[in-house]
């Protein structure tokens, strides 16, 4: 028989920003798994949903996905943590995953999925607020309007050549993660002359939300993991 | 003296897809200004979050946006209902103005922005949930994955050339307004052998929610404007 598994997502930061229908899934069911990034570290996905858990007797079970593993112990430690989904579900037990953003961006919840059993799930997901249109909100400008593209992406590390490229090719960009290779970034905006049209904001919706918009403080910042920068060629409107 | 006016996403059609926050603003009010695109339409956007209206004394204003006015006309209106909101906003009232999916994507309110006279004008976005999100939530796909990047753009008419280079270079593509040139999209399908790598979801998470996977039955349904197409080069999850 199969039970069901929500893939939630809880938006980048902001408590408010979770929907009508995450609240409800959350208290609802009766175990919320809460990605965390080792076992000293709280869940952030957890802290976020935190201010709206109302029902007491879901059984909140924090979960581990470490982010700077051998690739090897990544897979190995999703393929434990599919394991007791897995067994949960086969127990009849219905699990809610709560993730960060929307739970087809880049999710921790999407990556774990192929290591949970299909023969007990039934599967339901529901979307969440992403950081990038957070950020765009926070600064108060549109990501696109009219006939405009937006290009969404990861920073790699040594990516130079492809930022210089993909800096050059779309009108708005996104990059996620900036933290990766934060120099190149400087250099492919540079290149460009477009040292006016980013702003970057790390952590928005939180207490610690910040935000940079100038060249040189950028180029000497070591910016937080959850930081989101917008490229907009046509620059940014008053 | 400024007075407040919020920008409301309240996402593509679910209202449990409303956040906490634009639950919390829009209840919270003096006026509360639901686009419509006739006199005799409802306001699709206040559909949305009629069901989490809770405060009577909120004044719900429907302002009507054409969607397919001539250019000049087109202006002319927003000006119109540029120079209305000012007016409220001068005698000291709160407004909030609900937009579908998220405010800074394509959203009437971005259009409406530049006619409110800044100088009564304390401005805050909240973010909404986007169509492409919703759309991959349901049809339990994601848009991107590790290295993967993502490009949204809207589909304009007579665009054959332009969606055969897009849909060749993109590994995930999400095509906003279909309905401009559908047959454009599926010879730009056709032209990649990608027949089996589209999912298009219209009006989604309302109870008219439609899927569409098959080219043949695409190429001969006239879709309707709030309609969303994911292209995945690499395919779709089982």
């Amino acid at each position: 028989m199969k039970t069901k598994l929500y893939g939630i997502g809880v938006g980048p930061g902001d408590p408010e920003y979770l929907t009508l229908k995450a609240k409800r899934i959350m208290n609802s069911v009766d175990v919320l798994i809460c990605p965390s990034k080792s076992e000293d570290a709280e869940s952030f996905a957890y802290e976020i949903v935190k201010p709206n858990m109302e029902n007491k007797d879901v059984e909140v079970l924090k979960m581990i996905f470490p982010m700077h593993y051998k690739t090897h112990d990544l897979k190995k430690k999703w393929a434990e943590n599919g394991k007791v989904i897995s067994d949960l579900l086969s127990q009849g037990k219905t699990c809610g995953f709560i993730t960060l953003g929307d739970p087809t961006v880049y999710s921790t919840f999407i990556y774990t999925l192929p290591y949970i059993d299909d023969a007990v799930m039934d599967l339901e997901l529901i979307p969440g607020i992403t950081s990038f249109c957070a950020v765009a909100s926070e600064i108060k400008q549109p990501l696109m309007v009219w006939e405009e593209s937006l290009k969404v992406m990861p920073v790699r590390k040594n990516s130079k050549d492809h930022l210089i490229q993909a800096v050059g090719e779309h009108d708005n960009l996104v990059l996620m993660k900036p933290s990766s290779d934060t120099q190149a970034i400087v250099e492919a905006i540079r290149h460009h002359g477009l040292e006016n049209n980013f702003m970057l904001i790390s952590k928005v919706g939180t207490e610690g939300s910040h935000m940079i918009r100038d060249i040189e403080v950028l180029e000497n910042t070591k910016l937080p993991y959850l930081s989101t920068m917008i490229i907009k060629k046509g620059g940014f409107r008053d």
